[in-house]
């Protein structure tokens, strides 16, 4: 089955409200397995909200409507899916009353205008909406589904959930294709460097793979077709892959799914009854942000020192005024002693330090914008690695908390 | 001049990735005053990009893509347009050696398939991508204008920015009718609220104003129309309808168009001689990290303590085991100790301490989630304040830093 999504509202094509509809969605209907092979938006505008119509009507199976539903002579979507489809528009006298009970809620009577809320192709089914005036409508004809819903996201996802998904679950069955979805995480490879190494797995019969670069790790998404019933089998298809993959990129990949990185340091602190403190400068906080950004990280995270100025690097951390002379702040010895301070104050079992050169400014032919030493401590001593990141200062900033954690994760 | 905007990535139609690159593209062009007809999304299969970008050239007059650029072999937007405009496929040997240098930087080879992201359909004038190894395209041909962007938002943006703006700018001309925009920000007032007091402004003749409720602030947004050489009249009307804005909002309207809550307290700082520490326990780093957000910020922000644990907020800041235990970490109390305390560690003009209730657990009818006390230390005093936020963790992790940052603002 193959979707499209059409979403119609002139706020969406004046810039002004994202379109998070369309993307919730794309979302649901994904993990049924219909593939949605198209988003349209278009304004409400009648001519060109129709030639989308029939357009999706003609490529798409399932098309998923939202907007146009309001009460006001511009709000045209059920009128022109009528029209496409050669159907007539008729009065649904229950919808009208709930209308009417809706105002009457709210002490006030029904605009006239209102009145056209009621109407719909005939032969729709009927989708309740609790929330607001504007029913939605589900139409099968020629083999063709069309699912009209309204505009405001919070009108549009219960009714989805509530009626949409149980009648396209139904209409799905157990012998149609749905996705079996895997998303490897990695880190400290970039595209190219993963690809040659994967090249050969890309083009598997049954299995497509995908390469997704986000801002500090890159995403291998595996999906594998196959119906309800024969599922086991492109699982054990998924399993075998990603062993592969495993096996050639090795502790490159730190998580799969729904794992992050910071819910894997988080999970493995917790299972080993770890304690982590940290001292941050170039990152400013960031990294004792993200290891807070999960509840219950008060059990493993203690807290640390943002010794963004040098006098805080030696007055709350005890790093010493010879090595921040001799080498600089951003140096090795400097990011040890942070490490080892901050351990010392807090008692933790870990440490992590960071400083770094997060730019624009600040720069040097021996020390460039993207150089960080991150420094580790534990009961077996300190140490500290460095990199040299690139991109703006927030890249670099969110570069070297993911190189930090993922240290951690290797540590432990 | 009527645009359409085509965006690929299989990620899009998966539900995976938002499509923020579309919205940040509408607005853009929206206010160049072009219309904006379509939105379109396609996955990275060539025979639906291919009609997709056929149907687009010959219905819309400039067509702005993005995606599709990666090295990888599914990455076919520029091959795809050359085949729709019919122009050939042409090496530019400076975009080559970029994307070598690129590789040279980071010390490794240029993979053989990143050289495909050096070629171009001929004609093409080149935007350059310093951020990445894609670099995009601005080609004209038969009156149509196609611009071709890299997905990834921090590549796209710079570049339409830096590049493609100046251009349609330009294309555009001083007779076309713009949209003279204008975002005025608010922060302690909700929508209603602010619709309430501003009820008869927002239907003025020649000006649009329009609320977007943001995660932790508001945007009233004023848009008038008119030509670049009246552009003069539209801002003196902006101008008088800011002027009464701020009369009835007073001091909540904290910021205007491109200025940040952040932005706007690291200036005032900045322009006083000003530093400041912080003490953080909810927000876990993220003030810090905030007030680090934009280059220069060594120059106000001292660094601070993350007291996650209350032995760090007796260790670390000299809160006292007394107050811990009479009326518990988060309180008045205790926000005041943080705030003072950091203060004397750092030698700091002012500090700010937050402490509360993140959620999801951890609140009780006493202290329920969202629960947050935001301290203030000065050399005239020490006080807290008491705020009840609502929502998801990082909501009110996110809220109380603005309020910090806020009560800063106003302190100042």
């Amino acid at each position: 089955m193959k979707a499209e999504v059409v979403s119609t509202g002139t706020e969406l094509l004046l810039g002004e409200t994202l379109n998070t509809s369309t993307h919730y969605l794309t979302g649901k209907l994904s993990s049924l397995g219909i593939e949605v092979d198209y988003h349209t938006t278009v304004g409400d505008n009648p001519e060109r909200l129709e030639q989308v119509l029939r357009q999706a009507i003609e490529r798409s199976d399932l098309i998923v409507t939202t907007g146009g539903l309001g009460p006001t002579i511009d709000d045209l979507t059920k009128e022109l899916v009528a029209k496409v489809l050669d159907l007539k528009m008729e009065i649904d006298s229950a919808s009208l009353e709930q209308i009417k009970q809706f105002f009457g809620r709210r002490k006030a009577p029904m605009p006239s205008s209102n009145e056209k809320q009621a109407f719909f192709p005939t032969g729709s089914k009927i989708l309740p909406n609790p929330i607001g005036t504007a029913p939605g409508a589900l139409i099968t004809k020629d083999n063709k589904t069309i699912v009209i819903l309204p505009g405001p996201p919070f009108e549009m996802q219960p009714m989805f959930d509530n009626y949409v998904w149980p009648e396209l679950e139904q209409v799905i069955g157990l012998h149609a294709e749905r996705m079996n979805e895997r998303v490897l995480k990695v880190f400290g490879m970039g595209e190219s460097a993963i690809e040659k190494v994967l090249y050969d797995l890309m083009n598997l019969p049954n299995l497509t793979m995908a390469l997704l670069a986000k801002r500090a790790e890159m995403h291998i998404r595996l999906v594998a077709r196959s119906t309800e019933i024969m599922s086991g089998e492109a699982n054990k298809a998924l399993d075998q892959v990603e062993e592969e993959i495993r096996r050639r990129l090795g502790n490159k990949v730190f998580g799969r799914d729904q794992e992050t990185m910071v819910s894997i340091v988080g999970r493995t602190l917790n299972n080993k009854n770890l304690t982590i403190s940290t001292a941050e400068s170039c990152t400013g906080g960031l990294l004792g942000a993200a290891l807070t950004q999960e509840p219950g990280s008060s059990k493993f995270y203690l807290g640390g020192v943002v010794s963004y100025s040098n006098s805080l690097k030696q007055g709350l951390l005890g790093v010493s005024e010879k090595n921040l002379k001799a080498f600089g702040a951003v140096s090795e010895e400097v990011a040890k002693e942070m490490a080892f301070g901050i351990r010392s104050k807090t008692g933790s079992d870990l440490a992590i330090s960071t400083t770094g050169i997060a730019g624009p400014d600040g720069g040097s032919d021996e020390k460039p914008v993207g150089l960080v030493y991150i420094g580790f401590a534990t009961a077996k001593g300190v140490h500290a690695e460095k990199f040299q990141f690139y991109g703006e200062r927030e890249s670099v900033r969110q570069l070297t908390v993911q190189a930090a954690l993922n240290g951690v994760r290797l540590i432990c």
